[in-house]
C-alpha cells in the first residue's frame, strides 16, 4: 500500500461526503444567524476574571492511541460533553504511528498529540465563555482506558 | 454584505486557489518520501526528556489582532523561524471580531485565539524534535506589537 502520509482530504461545503485518507478535516455548515458568532466572551472561574480556561491533560498507560477514528469520535464527543460548538476539526495520522488533531472551537480549542508507543497523550483543551472544559477529562480517561490522568489548569488572559 | 461568518471554504489538493472566506484553511502537500513523517520524538530539554516543549504565550497591549491576513502570515512566520513542518492551517474570523486559528506541524501545532478589543491574544506554542518553539517569541512580539509578552514553558509528556 503506498502512503502519502502527508495527503490529507479537505472537506468543506463544496465536497460533502469526501473520502477519508491520512487526514480527516471538516468544517461545520454555516450558522443561520451569523450577527454574532463569537462564544468566547471573557468569563468568570471561581471568581477570577480571565478570557477563558486551558486545561493541560496528559493521558499516561493510555490505549488506542493510533486509532484516528477512535480519536475523531472522542474529541467530538469532548465538544458535546463540555457544550461547546465545533466549528473544524483536522487529524493527522502519521507513519509509522501516532495522530495528532485540533478542532477548532467557537469557545477556543481542543488539541491532541499521541506517542502509541508510549502509550502517551498531550492534551490541550482551552475553552471560554460558557462551555466546561472539565467535562472532557472523564471522557478522555474512558475513551483511551488511560491508566493515569493528569490535569493542570491556567486561566488565561487574567491581566487583559 | 451578508454575513455568513461559520462559512469556511476547504482548500485542498482539489481545489487549488480557492477564494478566501469568513475562514482559512489549507494542507499541505504529499511528502515525496512518506516512509516516516512524524518529526516529534521525544527529546532533550536543559538535560529533560520530554514529548514536546508547549510555550504558553500572552500578548497583552496587542494590535492587528483581528487581522486574518496578518494573524495567517504571522503564523506562517513562525513556523518558519522554528523550522518546522506545516501540515495543515485553519483560521476563524469571528462576528464582531477575533481571530481563532491552529496551524497543525509535523511537530505538534500552534494556536491563537485574539480578544481585539482588549488587545489580548492567546497563543500555544507545541513542539517537539528538532524545532525551535522560542524563535517563535520574538516573531510574535514584532507582528502584534506587543507591549507586554508573558511566556510560560511546560515540559510535556516528562512522565511519559
Amino acid at each position: 500500500m503506498s502512503q502519502t502520509a502527508l495527503f490529507q482530504l479537505g472537506t468543506g461545503l463544496e465536497t460533502p461526503g469526501a473520502a477519508r485518507n491520512e487526514g480527516h478535516s471538516e468544517t461545520a455548515a454555516p450558522t443561520p444567524n451569523p450577527a454574532e458568532d463569537r462564544h468566547d466572551h471573557f468569563a468568570l472561574r471561581n471568581g477570577v476574571r480571565c478570557a477563558g480556561v486551558h486545561l493541560i491533560i496528559d493521558l499516561y498507560e493510555a490505549e488506542g492511541l493510533n486509532d484516528i477514528d477512535l480519536i475523531e469520535a472522542t474529541l467530538r464527543h469532548c465538544v458535546e460533553a463540555a457544550k461547546a460548538t465545533l466549528l473544524h476539526i483536522h487529524l493527522h495520522h502519521f507513519q509509522p504511528s501516532g495522530v495528532s488533531g485540533v478542532a477548532v472551537l467557537a469557545e477556543s480549542h481542543i488539541s491532541i498529540h499521541t506517542w502509541p508507543e508510549a502509550g502517551y497523550a498531550a492534551l490541550d483543551v482551552f475553552m471560554c465563555g460558557n462551555a466546561n472544559p472539565d467535562a472532557c477529562v472523564p471522557v478522555l480517561r474512558e475513551a483511551f482506558s488511560a491508566k493515569r490522568v493528569a490535569v493542570s489548569e491556567l486561566l488565561r488572559g487574567q491581566a487583559a
